[in-house]
């Protein structure tokens, strides 16, 4: 049995759902929309279900998807994107990522990663082979330095692994940070696999800077996007990969044996989806952040300290101005178990010297379920 | 850059996809039905995805498909499964076996594979830090020996991977042969991982024994299924899992971080589909089985020498009595070229000293489809 995996334990996520089912729970802690999602994208789906092609589509993507994804990010993001060689479809972001990884990572390799983290990133970086290298964002502005790039990037620095907009800290960084980033990566000539799953979940008039975009990075850059945020459908687990030709034969050959493709019925649905009119995306936004203002609202009004969230489905509250004893583990445990709101412990996204001070709460909820969770966390704010 | 994945090529399967479509030939090639699928299956995904959930099921797949297939294994295979602790489903087989790999090898670990083999098998095994021991399958009747598994069997071995019924030879192994495998595994120590997607499709009578089944392998076997081979869907990319608890929380850990979850409106079409009455299932084989004869006879009538195919969708012709001299891949890119046939050269299953002489069709095809590709081939044999 393989000792890194057989000691990891259960994601986080998965625990607080269980936990939240059990305690009959508001959910506010995976992150994951109450709507159901654009019924028209879920009409082509099941249509394309009954009518259309369930065979093995092919192994990058049906051609539809692909082009669908260039355009979507050339109108979008400015990006110049070959849909035949530039752009692949995988089961989802999670599988473009531990894929990238096992197509990228030599063993031995350095891999610059950023604290706190998505709980993947680690193992799968360990698995694949690299030696993980962490950057600490400190709280509460979760900004990227030169100081603490410079601390962890060598001349074995051969990948970063880095997420923009950022989970759990809502950040979307600036172009002046993503430009520090990007003069990193080209002087230790490093390849920037970046999950930008939240790319469209930005807010306050924001607009996503992709990777690909920054200077030296197109040719040495993975962007990686997901249909499942795009949308609000997160079981969907339809996922793009884009990078230039030469990064993508590699990993297109980890694709091909991790998952082979991904259902055909379901990337038609995606390809119409992404040619959706630009006020779909918009009023898409602008309904996340009334949430993201209404939590926020709510749990300021309870005493709670909240942090900026600028992307994502999430915000964070800071614990220590209630009660600088509060850890996060604890108190997200009680908030299940007795308040009956689950919520993530941000301790969670850490590999060492965890912050324990914040927890993440979902804001991708109607108006009723947020009430609802404000309601049972009077109690405790 | 990792150097294994980076060197591979494009899968068989899907290069002699594209010759198909690029010659618009008649593809015999890589395995799907032309048919479309079960309706009514089909009719109940487009509903869920109408009116169900389209967020993260469990990590573990949703509680009714897990136990529907612990349901079917039971009434069609004699297995006890526990669907809560035995039972997991992935998007499809392959991550399944991607994940097994990753989940289950620890680097140095001597793994014993059987050639031919598919060819995601051995690269997987290899990126996951397996040192692979290959057992030669030999043409016409590629049986299990004692002394074929003597010679690569040793005190390191700590995991086989099997496939049952066999692509690419068609084989439906003994229970003789298997009872043999199950003691080499018993005796060293070894996990065995079979590979069993093709478990329903089996001809002339013949019942399928799962490695779970077999003495002293129900603790120390990973059963893998595919509901996209059951239900001759094969775009569809649900998989399960079954294994004992103790392996199975390793084998979950792969699975929450290379897929995380598989679409739940497929999750419960699957679900519905596994429960279907059992001459549906007997009537889809037995459809299978004339399609296999039909395609034996007509090549036969064209003069090919076919090997015998006892399960899967796929039949051999062995080239050598027709012209010692020909090669299966320069035949295949014949066929594709000229005749406008794609099939596959049984050499692509090889790591070393590959059999040249053999390859392969799928017949899981119209009578029309079929008769077309015979017509074809009248040309050569
Ligand atoms: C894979 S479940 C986690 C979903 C998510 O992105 C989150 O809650 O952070
Ligand atoms: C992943 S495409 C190959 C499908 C198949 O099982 C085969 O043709 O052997």
């Amino acid at each position: 049995m393989n000792s890194l995996f057989a000691s990891l334990p259960t994601t986080v996520f998965e625990t607080m759902s269980r936990l939240a089912r059990e305690h009959d729970a508001v959910n506010l802690g995976q992150g994951f929309p109450d709507d159901p999602g654009p019924l028209d994208v879920r009409q082509k789906a099941a249509e394309a279900i009954v009518d259309g092609w369930n065979q093995y589509p092919p192994m990058m993507g049906t051609p539809e998807l692909r082009h669908a994804v260039a355009a979507h990010y050339r109108a979008w993001q400015g990006l110049d994107l070959d849909p035949e060689s530039e752009v692949m479809v995988t089961s989802g972001a999670t599988e473009a990522i531990a894929g990238a990884l096992l197509a990228l990572i030599e063993p031995g390799d350095e891999v610059v990663l950023f604290q706190p983290l998505y709980d993947a990133y680690l193992p799968l970086v360990q698995r694949a082979g690299g030696v993980p290298r962490l950057v600490r964002l400190v709280p509460p502005h979760w900004r990227i330095t030169e100081e603490a790039l410079a601390q962890v990037f060598s001349p074995r620095t051969r990948l970063v692994l880095f997420n923009n907009p950022h989970n759990p800290t809502g950040r979307v960084f600036g172009r002046d940070e993503l430009d520090i980033l990007a003069r990193f990566c080209t002087r230790s000539g490093a390849v920037l696999i970046s999950d930008e799953v939240w790319e469209h979940v930005i807010f306050d008039g924001l607009s996503h800077h992709s990777v690909l975009s920054l200077p030296g990075l197109r040719g040495r850059a993975v962007k990686i996007g997901s249909a499942g945020k795009i949308f609000g459908m997160t079981g969907w687990k339809v996922g793009f990969v884009c990078a230039a030709p030469e990064l993508m034969r590699a990993l297109s050959r980890a694709h091909q044996f991790l998952t082979f493709t991904t259902p055909p019925a379901l990337q038609q649905a995606v390809a119409y989806g992404l040619g959706k009119e630009r006020d779909w995306f918009l009023s898409t936004r602008a309904g996340l952040q009334r949430s993201r203002d209404r939590l926020a609202r709510g749990l300021a009004g309870l005493g709670f300290s909240v942090l900026p969230s600028a992307g994502t489905y999430f915000l964070n509250v800071d614990l220590a101005p209630l009660d600088p004893a509060l850890r996060d583990e604890a108190f997200c445990r009680r908030l299940v178990e007795r308040e009956r709101v689950a919520a993530i412990p941000v301790s969670a996204f850490y590999a060492e010297q965890p912050v324990e001070s914040v927890i993440r709460f979902c804001f991708a909820k109607t108006d009723a379920t947020l009430d609802r969770a404000l309601n049972r966390l009077s109690a405790v704010g």
